[in-house]
């Protein structure tokens, strides 16, 4: 009890302070710590056996890897009187991905995108059997019923990772898509992603710090026009709204803000078939005259090689850059890759009509890490967030009614009834071009036929759609407040 | 024009693409980097010349160096018709100190606290001789009135840092201080300061992390109850408003965000003397009843060693952490160290009444960096925001005054009127202790009488006080909400 002797409290005020029990019990558990050595601490070759198989008359356990669009959307829809959640990612949000571009020059703040789990589904920081882990899944034992889990501890070097495993009664697998760059060299070092949102804090630190750094005295006019030369690879959404948002920045708060640059700042986006791909040719011809009205400078080729300072495309030409976004495209995860089951094509985990994977009992894959198997006949879906929101939606369905009935705990449901297949209906894609202009495609197919929309009106449509979508009243409140201030005052400049 | 030749509109929109004149030129510029074999990088080797002397027939240049409360204050009220500013600092924008503590546990963003030096003094970023330069001073030839700077190119390893000079007629120091290790082993490495917004993003994604962690299988129960053991060094306004604060995340949202650890979390505030010291006996009480109920304790204690997982106390307690905070105060950097002047008490660069560092012919110092030289009979000043506040703004109308008797040149003020000496006088102290109470001390000294008050109305005034204080618009506002959204929605909890 050392530490409690040695606890004097600020003695002028001594008689005022009442040591209440919550303090007292707290006092004890310290003075606890202060007798042991050195306070035991786990190790990467600790194995803790985490949470064990649910029991027969206890609520069963789906387990949930990952916190995207799909694992969010189905966490949201399951019932919680049925089943505990226990979701495992190595993040303990959700991304709006569709408005991320848009925080990258600080039209939006990065937390106005970032949902935490448990205000999307508030079981897991409350419920008793439900838990959100800050963790990776490292390995999936179908027979055992059990996915393996090492924590994720980044920036922090005073604890080790440790793992555990989770035994599960229903799997639900949404781990998503990694970036592909297409085995080209130089990609993952130099070029920076736009999928998560520390992706976007680099390129806004990046970008601000290159603005500044090419008004210091003593740069060549060569090096500054490098620094000031931001590049895009890749012409889908992401890339062109990117660019869209970047030629804004530019346009409106370069030019005031760092005036003694804003000669020198280009934008270039560099796409090897055409832009915006999906999109009818209407809509497109409408962007690309967009895009280059803004003086983002449009650029057919295909990269070869990425260095630290330039890009090499297939024709030799090089290309100095300060910033390099890559877009292209998602390809599976390492994880998704090691995985023993039968696959789309593509690569991706292969699922039934009913999104379960077939060789492993009550183990389902929904969102961009999932594809229909051939012998469904059935068309791999875009990896899209509408596509795995709408799988999300339909598997929490499926899985309160395998609950309902009784099918809930593992291996219980063999003979459930499953209902209707999943089908999928596409609404319609949107996508940003900067300056209050939008492209709004409600098309179901290439093909089809329907409504499409550019200019100010889909603006206005994909804002509103937008901040409907949001999933919080916070975060919707706080993107009208942001776009609302981004309009009034400009965008936020401070590199913090 | 290699870089020309391959340049091709997306092939099938061609026809509707006009190549406006921007863009043509931007080719140009892009041809000739192609012909270049490599750009040509500045290297710490290369010393650029940077910005020369003024000539008679141009506008006299004020660098001033750094961007705190004097800086900024300073910057703001001088006469840009009558100088040009350049300012020197490692980053870009100014923190609203006061409201720092607050960012930490989601209260306010980090955002809301910042200042964009561009949006304070707009003349650096638009007018012709006026700059902000991202770097730091590193000499300083008083005979030569040149200062030699270093970029600062932090978290980018593609550019080099190089050094520069510039001339200046008028140079204002206004570095401020760092926070104080008093020599004690390990606070450095183990624990995070409160005086910058990257302290600040570290704390909450450290205190999140832990919260997180805490909650995974095989922790534990000793290694828990330290994770999320919160412990703060230092019983000033910037350490009670933190523990304030972190009481108040914990009471209200992690009970309701983190219920499975809930009852693991404690905070401890460390104090060699007397909390508050500067406030009166009662509103100390006061603080020190409140912080209690909220189940802060408070140590008396001295930290005689750091280590990764805990702190040894003088008599030998040993106090296990998973976050630290030391704010106990500040004193001189290695800058303000290694400047050969005659100093004040306490190794501050000495000043005379007028701000004037009397050694060097039109250099001036002003906020925590600077005090009043013995020879002046004056009492060193403490280092408060307003004290620096109110020098910057005092300094400010003695050089427009100066500039517009004509002696804004180097060597042209020797002989001119300098107006009377700087007058500090206390307006009063103010500290937040959480759950909507604050103190606000309204004494000129610890000994004057005056008005002293605690409570809700302090806590009401202390917000309104400090809202109207905010710099811009735009934080005003984005404070404002702030608050109102942690009210309504609570405090936002995702690891970004």
């Amino acid at each position: 009890m050392a530490w409690f002797r040695n606890l004097i409290h600020i003695s002028g005020l001594k008689s005022s302070v009442k040591v209440n029990p919550r303090n007292m019990s707290f006092t004890t558990a310290l003075s606890h710590f202060s007798t042991l050595p050195s306070p035991p601490s786990a190790t990467a070759h600790n194995y803790y056996s985490g949470l064990g198989p649910t029991k027969p008359d206890e609520r069963p356990r789906v387990v949930v890897l990952g916190s995207g669009w799909a694992a969010c959307r189905f966490m949201k829809g399951l019932d919680t009187s049925l089943y505990d959640i226990v979701c495992v990612s190595p993040r303990n949000h959700m991304v709006f991905t569709p408005l991320l571009a848009s925080t990258c020059v600080g039209t939006l703040e990065f937390r106005s995108v970032a949902e935490p789990i448990g205000r999307i589904q508030p079981a897991v920081s409350t419920a008793p059997g439900s838990y959100f882990f800050l963790a990776n899944c490292t390995g999936l034992e179908a027979d055992k019923h059990v996915v393996r889990c090492e924590t994720v501890t980044d920036g922090v070097n005073t604890i080790t990772p440790w793992k555990f495993d989770i035994a599960y009664d229903k799997l639900v697998i949404a781990l998503g898509a990694e970036a592909s760059t297409f085995g080209i060299h130089g990609v993952k070092e130099n070029a920076i992603f736009l999928r998560e949102v520390h992706h976007a804090v680099e390129i806004r630190r990046k970008l601000l710090l290159n603005l500044m750094l090419s008004d210091v005295p003593g740069i060549s006019e060569d090096e500054k026009r490098r620094l000031l030369h931001c590049v895009v690879v890749g012409g889908g959404p992401t890339g062109v709204e990117f660019s869209g948002e970047l030629s804004d920045f530019i346009m409106r708060d370069v030019r005031q803000r760092y005036a003694h640059v804003k000669d020198y700042i280009h934008v270039t986006l560099i796409e090897a078939n055409e832009i915006l791909s999906s999109f009818d040719d209407r809509l497109r011809r409408y962007a690309t005259s967009q895009l280059t009205k803004s003086g983002v400078r449009l650029v057919r080729g295909v990269v070869k090689d990425v260095k630290s300072q330039k890009i090499v495309l297939n024709d030799g030409t090089e290309v100095p850059y300060g910033l390099l976004v890559w877009s292209t495209g998602v390809g599976p995860s390492p994880f998704v890759r090691s995985l023993e089951v039968p696959k789309s094509p593509g690569g991706r985990i292969g699922i039934d009509e009913w999104l379960r994977v077939p060789s492993m009992q009550d183990v389902f894959a929904i969102g961009d890490c999932s594809g229909f198997l051939e012998s469904t006949g059935k068309p791999v879906l875009p990896a899209l967030a509408q596509v795995a929101e709408r799988q999300g939606k339909y598997l929490a369905s499926l899985l309160n009614g395998i609950g309902k009935a009784g099918g809930g705990h593992a291996n219980c449901a063999k003979d459930a009834e499953f209902g209707g297949p999943f089908v999928y209906k596409h609404l319609g894609s949107m996508a940003t071009v900067g300056r209050y202009k939008a492209l709004v495609d409600l098309r179901q197919s290439k093909e089809a036929k329907g409504l499409s929309l550019a200019g100010f009106v889909s603006w206005f449509i994909w804002r509103s759609a937008y901040l409907t979508r949001v999933i919080s009243w916070r975060n919707r409140f706080y993107v009208a407040i942001n776009w609302l201030t981004t309009l009034v005052f400009g965008r936020d400049i401070s590199r913090i």
